[in-house]
């Protein structure tokens, strides 16, 4: 949470006068996202969040997520529309940096999912990877598998830090995880940070949009799920409840059914993406100073999850 | 710009719950006032910013500050309407801190104001003074000149830090102006805290509302005054721009002229008002970590504010 970039009164009148949304009525930084600065607008035409692109969202990316938002809001799908430009341009500049208008969406996320909402954000996750086929842009999961291992070389020390001896666990994880890994399971457009915060739900607990789409990329769906049950499906103690990731995948197959060949890799899946967030907290969490306010995701927490995973989860029936 | 508390879903339902307001639909951590935890909300009522009181905001001064927007806002003055419960009360408790619910405003606020702005400042200032008149509620100033010598008592090597030879500079400062400050000019309500991002502007330019009233107080309304000249008509580069000035007077005075014994005041207290405002930066500016999103407000800005009203404004034809 958090807005790294201090925009003037009259910088965004200038911004506003490329649109066609009347003037400026209302603006307020909000605490949304860790990445980007981002702000609600109030303008004559409506409401709108204004987001200004900071370190981690590589400029050459941008146009692969905005036209990726566009591509599901004209399919139905409820993501925030971007607004484009008199010259129809959805990619801005403000302050010298990238920066971006989308459309307002209502809803609430939620703290600690039940299981009628793991159903619904199951559900929701479906029709995101349906409404993505056919979407013509492309970008390699730069968090995938391939890049887990030379991510960690440059944290061991950090890992050993956190708990004597976990370097050499992550090590055995690796190599575990490398020679298991899933190859040509059905793939497409994935969400890939599908957790409670980017997910909205209406009042009366049904799903109702997904948002943060800066880490959306081509991988295989049955990853997305994976990180998804993750994300909505542990306790606070640490323990996996199985009920909500059965309500999970029961949503998920209500739009989109699960191959044999899906089904059979999510227990590694899971170990996998488990992986790749407490790799990449385990680089945040030494990267951030002191006394800042935006307090860095537990690496610990992962690590918790991933041994749950070493363990192999049960996740239709019969152990995998 | 912060958001210090963070509330769940479950404690936002139940919170509302005591309200007639329906159910939630959106709610967003706002960077606004760095004292506060703020949250716009959202309900099926319409639109609520919720504030969470933090450290500087004394429980016990609330229920003065609370009362205050009911009364400016019952009066006609565009100021946020405190909420209340179905119970009568405006002051609630989330997550065992002071909280409360207000009416959202539109407008915004500007960075650089124009001479335009500060005549509007000024008559916004005005309308504040006259709607406060009869308004109950004591509450002394707590940050008034009595006040400025023993907290700098507490800073003066972090003066003599920024600066060599400043600590110095400033008793003889205090002493003069404990020698000159003026009694019993007209006193009441006063903002205390009047600044560009304390008020709002509608898209033509006309002054739209002003918030945060949590260093509101009874003062003397020309040193409410005095405090605005500071903070709207001083230039990036320290010079004091006395056309700005002058349009907030008139504007001003539009509502509530000026006795003679205010305007001849308005030099010394102008030069107290930056005291007060260097004094509470100083005392921050050490106690804030290395590192931390929100940056403390440089006391050498007031410090330069000071050195030009050492010399004595001329705001009225003749120097004072």
């Amino acid at each position: 949470m958090a807005v790294y970039t201090d925009i003037t009164d009259e910088e965004l009148s200038a911004f506003l006068a490329d649109f066609d949304l009347g003037q400026a009525l209302a603006f307020k930084g909000i605490a949304e996202g860790v990445e980007n600065s981002n702000f609600l607008l109030e303008t004559e035409a409506g409401r709108f969040i204004l987001t200004v692109y900071e370190k981690r969202a590589a400029p050459e990316d941008l146009p692969y997520f905005l036209n990726l938002m566009r591509w599901l809001a004209d399919r139905g799908f409820p993501s925030a529309t971007p607004i484009a430009d008199r010259a129809g341009r959805t990619l801005k500049t403000l302050r010298g940096k990238p920066a971006a208008l989308v459309q307002f969406l209502s809803g609430l996320s939620v703290r600690r999912p039940t299981v009628a909402h793991c159903r619904e954000a199951g559900e929701g996750l479906a029709q995101l990877h349906l409404a993505g086929e056919g979407y013509a842009g492309r970008r390699v999961n730069d968090l995938g598998q391939p890049y887990w291992a030379p991510l960690f070389s440059k944290h061991r020390k950090g890992a050993d830090d956190l708990k004597p001896g976990l370097a050499a666990t992550i090590d055995k994880d690796l190599a575990e995880l490398a020679l298991a890994w899933p190859r040509g399971l059905p793939s497409g457009v994935i969400h890939a940070d599908y957790f409670p915060d980017n997910v909205f739900f209406r009042p009366d607990g049904k799903f109702a949009a997904a948002i943060d789409f800066y880490f959306a990329c081509d991988d295989a769906y049955a990853y997305d799920v994976a990180v998804t049950l993750n994300a909505w499906c542990f306790e606070p103690d640490g323990s996996f409840n199985a009920t909500a990731a059965a309500a999970l995948l029961t949503g998920y197959q209500r739009r989109r059914p699960l191959s044999p060949a899906e089904k059979q890799a999510l227990p590694i899946l899971a170990r996998g993406a488990a992986m790749r967030f407490f790799l990449t907290r385990l680089a945040d969490w030494k990267a951030t100073p002191a006394g800042a306010l935006v307090k860095p995701h537990d690496p610990m927490e992962y690590e918790r999850k991933l041994a749950v995973h070493r363990e192999g989860l049960t996740l239709f029936g019969a152990p995998a």
